[in-house]
């Protein structure tokens, strides 16, 4: 069994202040699941350098990978790349491989001083393709520097699958239960998961609008103690 | 003017799996602004009791306030009462303020062992309604405890708007931007960004389906500063 990990950073103050609804998390997850990697904590992040850059390198030490969203744009709040390089005590300069990509998009004429800033990149660093809006991500290390809008963030990822060292797959079941609640199986689940210490188990109410369901999620690198462990809880709920 | 801030701990693997999508960070942030509170940092951490005890100690030194949601259902995976009270060294135990709040719910026979887990409360805490469900959340020292199912986390911000001394609210102005790119206003808009150091100025690209679309949001405690600085942009994007 391998264990990786990893650990994402949601850079930006419309994420804090409540004016956006950061999405990249979950597709990083779902992106993440089935290469056996999982994601051991994520920070949001206000648009500080010295913050930035403080959790990137804690993130870097802690996790196999990390990936952080958005701030490479051409704005004056976009700090990304520069917090990059401050980490790891790199330099950072215009890159002509950045800057081939933006002239697959912009006549030269365009390719004024703000789109430039986007061609920054860390000393080192190799560029991650951008085909939705051609300005690129770039890896530093065990860092992956990617776009905040949602569907480029989304394209990028496709340049990242092969630079990543998967590990195990967990394999996972949902049980949905029906007219039981988490008070009534709390118990019960409670041994069972003693029982089964390689197994994670979850209990997830939701409300919908009619009252309250329950899912039952269990998760294990180990397929046999997975089908052990569902079989006790679905003895458990037929009794 | 008053800064007052806050940092949101949102608890549970299932929201790091990409099982859940988040949605109480913004749902507090929106609840906070109105209020002159400002979230700093938030951190989305797995349910590992060491991991949110350190967290919890962390962010309850480093922000006026502290939310943490998730974690205090009936079921073994909810850890987050017990977490709060090894983080500031309480004890804990099942309070019959607690219990006489489930008693509204549960006829006494249904309130078993995993239901009573829910009545488990660290020492000196104040309990936080929960109009939904019954079973409360808390307050210990500057940190609010709450449900992660979000109509239920909604419905406890009602009990909490009275317990915060809020800070002087940030005016807020968004200007849409027509026909042009962040590319072509991020240079004039950081010559603007340094004319007016008290307002915080950000660039939000959007993907609608048909092409990208902009908007530059303007906050600053202080109005007039505010009102000089949408001038400026005004000028810029007419010229």
């Amino acid at each position: 069994m391998k264990t990786v990990t990893a650990g994402v950073l949601l850079i930006g103050d419309e994420l804090l202040s409540g004016r956006t609804q950061d999405t990249n998390l979950r597709t990083i997850a779902e992106f993440l699941a089935p290469l056996g990697v999982q994601i051991g904590e994520a920070r949001i992040l206000a648009d500080e350098a010295e913050v930035i850059s403080a959790n990137v390198r804690e993130f870097s030490d802690r996790f196999d990978y990390v990936f952080t969203t958005g701030g490479i744009g051409p704005t004056h709040d976009d700090i990304t790349a520069d917090c990059i390089a401050a980490a790891f005590d790199l330099d950072i300069s215009q890159r002509q491989d950045a800057v081939d990509e933006l002239l697959k998009r912009y006549d030269p004429d365009d390719l004024n001083a703000a789109r430039l800033r986007m061609a920054r990149i860390p000393d080192g660093a190799s560029l991650i393709k951008n085909p939705v809006s051609l300005a690129p991500g770039f890896q530093t290390r065990n860092v992956f520097t990617l776009a905040g809008v949602p569907q480029i963030m989304r394209a990028m990822l496709e340049d990242i699958e092969h630079r990543i060292e998967g590990g195990t797959v967990m394999a996972k079941r949902t049980i949905a239960v029906k007219g039981k609640g988490e008070g009534d199986v709390g118990g019960p689940l409670a041994a069972i998961a003693a029982k089964y210490p390689d197994v994670s188990i979850g209990s997830y109410p939701h409300f919908d609008g009619d009252g309250y369901g329950l899912n039952i999620v269990i998760r294990a690198f180990n397929s046999s103690d997975l089908d052990a462990c569902e079989t006790s809880i679905a003895e458990f709920l037929e009794s």
